[in-house]
Parts: C-alpha cells; structure tokens; sequence
C-alpha cells in the first residue's frame, strides 16, 4: 500500500489534523463526503479502537490508519458520521470517552447525519446549535441540543451537516473557514460538484408523506433503539 | 465483521448483482456514491484481483469483498470508478482482461468519473456515447469514444458518470432504470440528497479559467501519462 497517489494542493500551512471516527455501522458516504473534500489539505486518521476492519452500514470493509490510543492529541478537526450503526454508538462508552478527550481540545467538533447524536451523547452538543439526518431532529431535541432545519451548521467551533450527502456541503463549508473561499472553490471543481439530482426527493417537504412514511417505517426500528436510550438517559440523571 | 447494519428497502425482485473494480489510486468518492445510492437494492462485491487492502487516492484504504476469479459471471452492473491511479489501470492487462469478460455479458456497463477512460481501455466505450471528469474529455476522445459534456451519459446499455460527485447523479439514474422513479426517489430521500453547495465553482465554466489553470497544473503528471499511453496504443494499432 502507498499514499503515492495522495494529492495535495497547494498550501502554505501545514496540513490541517483531522481525526474521523469509524464505528460499526457507520454510512461509508457520511465519511467519505467530508474525507474526499478536506484530503487535499489534510492529513486524515480514520480512528477505531483498534485496526480491525470495520464494516459500513452498506457493506463496505474500511481500515481503520490509527487508533483511540496513537491518535494525535491536539486535532484540528474531530469528526463523527452517522449510520444506522449510530444508537450503539452512542452508547459504547469507549467512543464516548475518546471524543469527550479530543472533543476537549480540537479546534472544530463537527459531525454529519446521526454522528451529531454521537457527540450529544458524549456530552458535546449541548449548549450549540446543531443539525442531523431529518429523520432523527427529535432525538437531538431530546438530548438537550437545539435543532436547526438546514444543510450545514456553524455555531462557533461546532459544525454539523445534515444527512448522509450534506456531508460534502459541511466540508466544502468547514474548508473555507480554515483554508479560505479559493481553496473550497478549488476543491469543488475538483470534485465537480456541481450537482444535478434527477429527482427532486431530498427532503421530506419535497418527497411528499407516502415516501417519507415509507423511509420512516424502514428506520423505525433504529428510532425506537434510540428513544430507549435517551428515555434511559433521562431517567438515569433524574 | 457483520452486515447487520445493512438496510435493504422493499423490493419484490431479487438483489441487483453489482460489480464495483477497485484499483489502487481509485477515487473513494467515485465509488461509495454510487454504491450508496445501490445498496438498498443490490448486492455489492467490491473487486480486486486479490483480498489485498486497495487504497483509494485520499488515503482510505478498502477491503475488497470478492475477487476477479471469484465474482458472480454474469452481473446485473459492472462498474469502474475514476482516480488518479486511472492512467495505471489504463494498462493494467488483468484489469482489461476482467473487464472484458464480464462486460461482454453485463447487463449494464457503467463508469464515474475517469473510470470511462479504463472502459475505453479496455474497447468496451468505443461506437458509444460517454463521459468522464471534465479534465479528461481529449483523453476519451483520443481513445475513440464520443465524449458528451453532461453529468450523467445514457446511450443503451453504457452509463457514464462525470467527475467524482457525480457519482450520485449517475446511481440515481441507474436505479431509476432499474427499479423505477420511485425507488429512486426512495433512496434519495434517504440519503437527503437535495444538495446545497455553499460555492458555484463545480465546473471549468463556472469557477473560471484562474481556478481551472490551477487544478490542470496539479493534474498535469497524469495527464502526461495518460497522453503517452493513448499514443503507444495508436502506434501499436498502426
């Protein structure tokens, strides 16, 4: 394996520290939205407790490049996607303790779709504004952080985008905040994003109920793990 | 490792069987696009000629889950991404020989971004229309194949996606092909994809000749490579 065919563009500050966190069951996309867009000017650390593989919600086996434990300390940037695997997530202290030592320090604690819940329940989020997947804006609620209805959102050193595909729009977005509008600009026309959906379905008021309730009725089972959790939560701080 | 994450929507038909080539320098983006707008309705083998780790030209490296010798024979979607290791794939004769084989009996052959150019390659774009990454297009020209400036290139039973983020255009066109507008819609609601970019510079002509120089000048190693090959196979034919 070789990074030699990394691409950096060029930047006179060194490359920023971005430690993104795996776990299982995380939405492969969540992640590589974000990785693909801040990679020209970073060096990314793609986190897990240990070097195991780790298996995507979609069945896609990513290795993790470092650990909790030989992660750099200071990051620039931590940052948790979401996924279906995100309820265990937020209960597995280990990734809890992990993001409450970094979170602690890193210049921006940032998240995309569910990873938001990740960090509220670490304790993160409360006191910021902070979006996720539209399906789960109440879980978020529900754990004490105000939800805002929008693509990405800054609140000073917390920034969060919203579902799965937000993720590039969060990068582009966190990446002109470190590096400046030219080095976003740049890296869009890289990527070529200059998007074109072929349906207009992205978000319930656009899909319609009948969709939405079908997503709904698939995620259901994850929505009430999450209830549980939270409800557990409350109860056990009362 | 589990696949207890893996979220499956209601379909009445069987898994589509998904090809997805893995090279080294292949674009992470190119691929989990794509194989996130598929997954609801597919069985995905991300391939490889070994079980080797591949890393992808960011850094992220991927675990194949099958191999060339033992991928399905006949496949519902071949599919090749882009990267910066596309001029190496170009010429990579294990690669071409698969490619061959199995996109002679797929029922869709389909690319992202430079993955076109490994198509090519291979003779399997020429007397079709195509795209690839709008850095590329004299690339694809050169090898024979009609290059259409759009984001996603329909024309029988060849599929083309342009540069990297296109990549979810392009699976929303397939799926729709596949399954129909409202499978589709389904999957786009589900990875709220109703983009958002915070810049308008996601091609040559919006961000301007200043940007595009600068990303040609980083891209120029391999578009000399990709020159020279398409000129030994020229003398070679000759």
């Amino acid at each position: 394996m070789t990074d030699a065919y990394d691409i950096k563009l060029p930047d006179p500050q060194p490359p920023l520290q971005v430690g993104m966190v795996l776990y299982p069951g995380l939405t492969a996309l969540d992640l590589i939205g974000p990785q693909s867009v801040l990679t020209a000017h970073a060096t990314t650390y793609l986190l897990w407790k240990t070097r195991d593989l780790v298996m995507s919600d979609s069945g896609v086996p990513i290795q993790p490049t470092a650990t909790f434990s030989d992660c750099p300390d200071d990051l620039d940037i931590l940052f948790v996607p979401g996924g279906m695997g995100t309820p265990d997530a937020m209960v597995d202290q280990e990734i809890l303790r992990f993001l409450r030592d970094r979170g602690a320090r890193a210049r921006y604690v940032t998240s995309v779709c569910t990873g938001s819940l990740v960090l509220a329940a670490a304790g993160l989020m409360q006191g910021y504004k902070a979006t996720t997947h539209w399906s789960t804006r109440h879980i978020l609620e529900a754990l004490g952080v105000e939800c805002v209805r929008a693509r990405v959102v800054v609140d000073r050193n917390r920034i969060s985008g919203g579902g799965v595909t937000a993720g590039i729009d969060f990068g582009l977005t966190l990446l002109a905040l470190l590096r400046g509008d030219d080095a976003a600009k740049l890296t869009q026309l890289m990527l070529e994003y200059d998007p074109a959906p072929p349906f207009n379905a992205g978000a319930p008021e656009a899909a319609g109920p009948e969709l939405t309730e079908r997503i709904l009725s698939v995620l259901d089972p994850y929505d009430r793990q999450m209830r549980r959790i939270v409800a557990e939560r409350s109860s056990g701080a009362s």
